[in-house]
């Protein structure tokens, strides 16, 4: 994943050598901001209004100001692009923090937001969308205000580190055994035909791919049925999967060791994958069902 | 609160306009560290012991190495204060972050931690030690694990400044009405001479001081009972304190905008703040009771 030259910050574009940050930076010693990922396709960003008007909720429930307007940042986002000459499949990061200022959990008096947005390149995660990908259960020990992609991401850190200590793509998070979402994605569960998943409450982050599954959903005439799940349904349900801008619709197989539904991926997800390279514009080329191994 | 001129680091010490953070810093994107602030009297530590074994616990809970073995940290933090030449009051602030890598939630597979420590000025906070202070309470949203003194502060944070932004000094925290702590301290309740605060569960820190206003009420044979209070009985109380290593032993005299036990601090919070005086060796010109105000 190389990352590109140019980076674009608070200040305008800096090359990468030239950006460092201060050590009493509230970003660093209070993990006080927000960030996005935002996916981009053939050098053209996917859901990129989504990301944007999530920025700035999640800005505003924190009670950050983001350096641009809304027209400035999209703008400066897609300047992001050309400056470094993106093509390919990428991802765009982007975080704003309260900026730097004497350790003080009380706020700044005139706090000056850092901003940062880098490009790295990205491709499409091919056999794991095609293969499907192992994922374990943990508790989820996060605060209460997950809707807010906030940088306090510890928990989340910690969660999918352990499950990468068992071979998992994913750790998909419960309270007392309600699967709320994964470490960096949304959860759901297929059963009789139906899609069910976290309602888009407070302790859940609102993914933007989540919001187009539900629209594919539609679409496709799959009832989407948000209703929490339980762990111990996982194992009786027909297709499991997640969804996140760098995973897409992503099948999985086989949680905590053991196979979901033959620990091949479902008809619903293939169709939800489907879906989702249609709606990003995805190509022939780029298409995982470009082979004969798919129908 | 004047910052001293030399910083410690994991690679020694270094002058504070000489140290930078990466932008790809895992303590500034997923606030992946941990961290400790250790009071100084008149260039002397206090409960420097707690400290640093609660910081390689904190380290431990989130599989985190110390870039030094303990009897070195000691040292180093000794030499921290020699190299400044601290002879007055002041903090020790110190952080260990899981260092800098391409940003991914997973670990490093090698992480190199960075670590830096510094210490600023920081009189006794006299005025409201002697008079008391005003707190509102405000719902506790944080994660499952605070008793991780972990750099995942924005809660805290947001609770701080609604404080502030009501002209108090402190947030009291609770989980559906029951009192867990304050937004950076310990809360207690007095009522019939026993003093009352939340267990030390994973949902709590474990404060230095709170251990130490432990071993003051069995001193003075006040009984402390481990029992989480509530909201509701906030308004009944005899007195309420809160404890923290830059508050001390502090006392509430307001809640939600109305007096406690009639504004002034209590009989038991007095004899609690004496015994720490005691206990930090702080000497009759530093006293809040050397006046005739107090008994």
């Amino acid at each position: 994943m190389t990352m590109h030259q140019h980076l674009l910050t608070q200040n305008g574009f800096v090359r990468q050598d030239d950006l460092t940050y201060p050590f009493e930076e509230r970003g660093l010693q209070f993990g006080d901001g927000i960030y996005e990922v935002i996916r981009v396709y053939e050098g053209t960003y996917y859901l990129i209004n989504e990301h944007v008007e999530r920025l700035y909720r999640s800005a505003e429930a924190i009670k950050l100001t983001v350096p641009y307007e809304k027209k400035k940042m999209y703008h400066y986002l897609n300047e992001l692009l050309q400056v470094n000459d993106v093509k390919g499949d990428a991802k765009v990061y982007l975080q704003i923090t309260r900026g730097s200022a004497a350790r003080d959990h009380v706020f700044p008096e005139k706090p000056e937001p850092n901003l940062y947005a880098y490009v790295k390149d990205l491709p499409r995660p091919k056999s794991f969308l095609e293969s499907g990908v192992s994922t374990i259960t943990q508790p989820d020990v996060r605060w209460d205000w997950c809707y807010i992609k906030s940088l306090n991401l510890l928990p989340n850190v910690l969660a999918k580190q352990t499950a990468r200590e068992h071979d998992c793509f994913e750790a998909i998070l419960h309270k007392e055994g309600e699967v709320t979402e994964c470490s960096s994605s949304n959860a759901y569960l297929v059963k009789d035909g139906k899609v069910y998943t976290h309602p888009a409450k407070k302790n859940i982050l609102h993914g933007c791919v989540r919001m187009r599954v539900e629209q594919f959903c539609r679409q496709l005439n799959i009832d989407f049925i948000e209703e929490p799940f339980q762990v111990e349904d996982i194992h009786e349900a027909d297709e499991i999967f997640l969804s996140s801008s760098t995973a897409e619709v992503m099948p999985i197989v086989s949680v905590d060791g053991k196979s979901i539904a033959g620990g091949t991926p479902g008809v619903i997800t293939r169709k939800l994958q489907q879906a989702y390279e249609e709606d990003a514009g995805l190509t022939a080329g780029s298409s995982i069902f470009s082979s004969n191994t798919h129908a």
